[in-house]
């Protein structure tokens, strides 16, 4: 099965730039991506000679991803698109990264209208959108996203960077992918860390798609339903991608196209994350980055991160009266149901002074305001307190709604 | 005498993203370009305890223009923003000054509303640009220029960038600054060199200006009627920024007022370079770019490449028979007044078979084509020879115009 959406990023703003989203069983293959690329381009593929009448190609992926590479190279042969092998990890999101990519695309000769091919998750996928966005002041980028994380987030909506003196993301633009494919044969060997990253933000964002009928958000309440309660994140289940796929498949999709659908919405409404609307995706981000920080770098998955964060940001919401009981408890005991950490203090959070000033450091700040997003009654709602002991309050989990 | 010019970068394709010119006698406060960036913020002066209500902000300067960031600092004090003191040069327009502007922007604790203030010529202005345009994906850009090609060049126009694999501005972005002060005050201490470069771009400027009356390009042929003739490049008069700013300094500043509305307009048209407008700016630079490259960076002026470059164009252009041979000959006799050097082939352009890779290494170059920029009988047209043995004709001087 293939669902294709296409939605304009940034719509009035920026108008040219549009994102096509292809959401479909397999891997691409380098002719169509280049055709997709290059309306009206002609592509030879084999028996005549190989030749690409459009502008070079450079296909970036990490050491995880490479045999996606090769599918996606498949037939066209390595002069079609050169290839540049990152490591794979957090640890290699920074400038050096960025800069091999650039240099790999001097050396394959692209010019301004050359083409990244990005094929991986979403340190790939950032590391390739910077490169491309400052390669001779902005080439032209793809993604082929092959993580969930990567597919539900960071493929999605234009945010690109690298890691810089210790903080996620320090430097970055903001540059769309012109095509971007989400083909679930990538998620088949994807390793559990990836799926429990993906599930955090798939929680996330059916939490703010959460109206009346509340269908995405019932969706993941049985996304699991085959694999023991609470087993998720503890004790990754055997075989859970076959199993997941085989049996949920067709949920799953709906899943991911849900969340395309809502993030392309938002996307739309607020490019550059200058208004409100944008902020609203860093649901649980404040306080994730915050730990991720202090945890160090790599010691938690970006989801249990980001889970953790949500919960906090429920009991934030309870706190300042924003957030309707029912609705946080609801939330909770989803994350629960995969056995994401909810409570407070987290075992790695390190001391709650130290936490504080992480959370000062975080990008989300805005006229030197750390700023929050908690659920609302509908969707999230942004929130900066000004009270250091509510948020120690928080942080320790003196208000934790296990105890209520 | 103060004249202020506003345009909106990229017009319709851009909005909101407005760049404020601000052309005056003296080098602004910082107080002034606080109210500037954030109006509606109060500034409290001495007397009374400074506090900046706004978000912060960094100044960044060089090891040349320290005594114009002190002048602009005044009596605000230290608190006001913190300094960030680069090397000077073309040599330290790399990755890491790109990275010491960002380190240093976090320490003063700047946030993604941050307003970084460039204090300098096109070097300073395109990486402290690149720093604030990468910044959290993004802050706020201010350039004093203090010289005369970043005046008529790199402070307008929104492009950033630094070298990189030994290509200059081989990375960088179109991030425009959202005020730009272009202080008289700063060229009484210009360095000769730094002349030299501005004219050149001055009078590639007249030459797209070119109109019926011709008004720009007149008023170049008598800027340095009081000077010795050819005498500006290769020696270089004493007291030389004193006496023009004096006896020619509104003829100066006309100058400079044309060269930005021209620029605006331009840039309005085409804010990235995707269409064929801004493209004209490049008059000359394909062949000055390989010309500065192959003499290594730094041995020539920008201006100096830049003017044997536009020689070139005529000569290319002529060869085409898209310019007239009356402009070619009066372009190419204005830089000689100058002192330029415009004869083929350059004493330091290296072999011929280099100096064409070097052609094909540069950026302006669309679907694998190099693109060069000639005089036409109005402005400037796009040209995409494909006859490399033409271009080593131009090159080499075998079709010098001199001999004709």
């Amino acid at each position: 099965m293939k669902k294709d959406y296409t939605f304009a990023f940034g719509g009035a703003n920026t108008p040219g730039a549009v994102s096509e989203v292809h959401i479909q069983d397999h891997i691409p293959a380098l002719e169509a991506i280049l055709q997709d690329m290059t309306p009206g381009a002609t592509i030879h593929t084999p028996g005549a000679a190989i030749h690409t009448p459009g502008p070079a190609a450079l296909l970036v992926c990490d050491e995880n991803t490479l045999p996606i590479a090769r599918k996606i190279i498949g037939n066209a042969g390595e002069q079609a698109a050169a290839v540049c092998v990152l490591k794979s990890g957090e640890e290699e999101k920074n400038w050096a990264s960025a800069e091999k990519i650039l240099l790999a695309a001097k050396e394959a000769g692209l010019g301004r209208d050359g083409i990244f091919i990005a094929a991986g998750g979403g340190v790939l996928s950032d590391l390739t959108g910077f490169a491309a966005s400052i390669y001779m002041r902005g080439a032209r980028l793809c993604i082929v996203s092959t993580t969930l994380l990567g597919m539900v987030d960071a493929a999605l909506g234009g945010k690109t960077g690298f890691d810089l003196f210790g903080a996620k993301n320090f430097a970055g633009t903001f540059f769309p992918a012109a095509q971007i494919y989400l083909p679930m044969e990538s998620l088949t060997s994807l390793p559990p860390g990836e799926w429990k990253s993906g599930m955090a933000e798939l929680i996330k964002t059916a939490v703010l798609d959460q109206d009346d009928k509340n269908e995405f958000f019932r969706l993941l309440e049985s996304l699991n339903r085959d694999f023991p309660p609470g087993s998720f994140v503890p004790a990754f289940p055997p075989d859970f991608s076959r199993q997941l796929l085989e049996k949920q498949g067709e949920k799953l999709i709906d899943c991911i196209a849900r969340s395309v659908a809502l993030k392309g919405r938002i996307v739309e409404a607020d490019p550059r994350e200058t208004g409100t609307e944008r902020a609203l995706l860093n649901l649980g981000h404040t306080f994730g980055h915050a730990l991720e920080s202090l945890a160090g770098l790599g010691r938690l998955s970006h989801g249990e991160a980001v889970a953790w964060g949500m919960a906090r940001s429920c009991d934030l919401g309870l706190a300042l009266g924003l957030t309707p009981r029912d609705r946080a408890h609801s939330i909770i005991a989803l994350l629960n149901s995969y056995g994401y950490e909810t409570t407070a203090p987290h075992p790695l959070a390190g001391d709650t002074t130290a936490f504080l000033k992480a959370l000062g450091g975080d990008k989300k700040k805005k006229a030197g305001k750390t700023r929050f997003i908690v659920p609302a009654a509908q969707g999230g709602q942004i929130v900066s307190p000004q009270d250091e002991s509510l948020l120690r309050t928080i942080i320790t989990g003196a208000s934790n709604h296990n105890g209520e």
